[in-house]
């Protein structure tokens, strides 16, 4: 297991990239939040999940983005953070039909509360991408 | 939004195919362990995720693989369901690699120990699947 | 485990009748809520929860919602429909001192902000319901 | 909101008789395995869910009981304790069927794998109860 | 384990100056809340949390406010909870940077959902603070 | 919000070395048994959680580690996590009592069950270091 040689700097711009292909608008919004909090949790935000995990490459983003949809409706209380990744799940290529399928999915999994509830985030995105003319 | 007019019975008979497709020996031992003091569970869960939700047409086989993984993964208490859909992933085609990177994906979302649980899980049914010589 | 042979428009009326009888106006919203994202989440909301699992005969329908309060008070993600079934337990005959105290005893297994929390679920159905003069 | 002049130790003896009422030797153990590591929390243990919580007179034993397995199928990480309440329940008055039906509805609002491990904690009561010759 | 020999009033007059130390205002607020729906409740949780375990000697303040800024994080459905423990930090040393610290931490174990909605409660606390001139 | 300049081999050598000071042989043992499955995620292990988070100041390692304890008993699923970190807390300074504190004061948080297991894993713990002699 061999560290590789990347400089923080390096993750931090493949991440930024990253969650800009992935969020757009709405990934940027979250790190501002953090700037005068906690920029260094802004700067893990971007650098392990995006500049490391979303960057590998052994899954597209288009599974990766359903995997994330799924756990966050499992979770439950992080409503937020599952509407910036439905957002992300359509910018990479997912259908609206695929995420409402996987949140009837997580029914089984995590019951049906949760894919109520996540039913209800999945509105409110496509609700707003509609007023924005985005698909 | 009309009901369908499936009988129960077509649920139950399409259910078991797709049980069978997707988690082979392993699903049916899960129903099999439920047949003296829970049947009507055991027919529940053919039935319904199975019958209903896994056999829809919207989202491919594969993909509500990669979403299952992630949500058990995320719930972190349920280690049998999630090898034997670690087993389900990889006969429906996920590689071995994509298993491994929607777990090391959660430990964004759910943390680093369901993380490492979860590749705990991936971990055994590698090796049980290398004794068996099946991929 | 012979399967059933209810037809699904069986199911789903046997959970429609199941639902007003619980749940009654605040159970048909979640339903409509549905209508144009996921009727068909709406519908299996219907026959699974209500057509299959409430319309059983094992359990009293006052002991099917005090399972559900506790259920739902521990996951302390599912506020809504933490409401929607406090109104359905008053429905069905548990009265205001049983709800608060399976509340109380989810302090034992969930830990004080469940309960907390949930008492405050509590509170808003006792006062919409006491300005609609409902006991 | 009068505090009331119980005494700890009265609140110990109500605790410790309630316990025996209802957990039996089962939960006589829990107890006496935290005497040498953290005897205070056996005691909190005894007092307040049971001396406090349990003893309260407006929630019949056998409703208490549904409520606690229901919530610890829901929480899925308490398989010990829910195997204590299982056999709780049976010993204040709930039938089999009637545990079986509340975890069963779990599947609702937990997800499955909840309820297919809250059954498994239930196969192993009634064959210990079944080899013990108790009901 | 010999039950100690406080009486009630003994514990819940120790738990209310113990929750005024804490949490000043805000827990005060949290106990009234209480008064109409569930009084028992409120007095339980100045007896049991603050009385019993806050009141022991083994851990000093600092140390337990930081174990539920951690513990609330984690849950992620207690937001207004863990806004009165992160005053309550404040109230008893921490400094704002330690709380920040705390719940950068939670991103391993709870991931970074939970970090962040952690972080949003502290903003909101840190904002509260600064607007009364309290450090 | 800068980027620093530390290359990820600096990352992961300071990683290396903060996990060794925290967790000794046992976090050794959980890097080492990603080796063949998820190298990758051993890496990310050492990196993030113990390069970056562990080795920033604002927060004093015996804090780092109550906060810690706390978060994986209020999991309650990841029992393996704890039983290193409560060896980890020992490892910095936390005295045996102080960890018990933290797992009693679960109680009021993450409910009984949860603090009960988190003992028997504090149990685990002790016993095993008084078998090596260690305190």
């Amino acid at each position: 297991m061999k560290p590789s040689s990347n400089t923080d700097s390096e993750r931090y711009e493949r991440g930024w990239r990253k969650l800009q292909e992935i969020d757009g608008k709405a990934g940027e919004r979250v790190i501002e939040s953090l700037d005068e909090i906690a920029p260094d949790l802004g700067r893990y935000t971007i650098e392990f999940p995006f500049g490391d995990v979303y960057s590998r490459s052994s899954l597209d983003l288009r599974s990766r983005e359903i995997a994330t949809v799924a756990s966050l409706t499992t979770l439950g209380n992080a409503q937020d953070q599952l509407r910036v990744h439905i957002h992300g799940a359509l910018n990479v290529g997912c259908t609206r039909e695929e995420i409402i399928e996987v949140i009837i999915q997580m029914a089984v999994y995590a019951g049906f509360p949760a894919a109520l509830n996540g039913m209800n985030a999945a509105k409110e995105v496509f609700e707003e991408r509609d007023e924005e003319g985005t698909e």
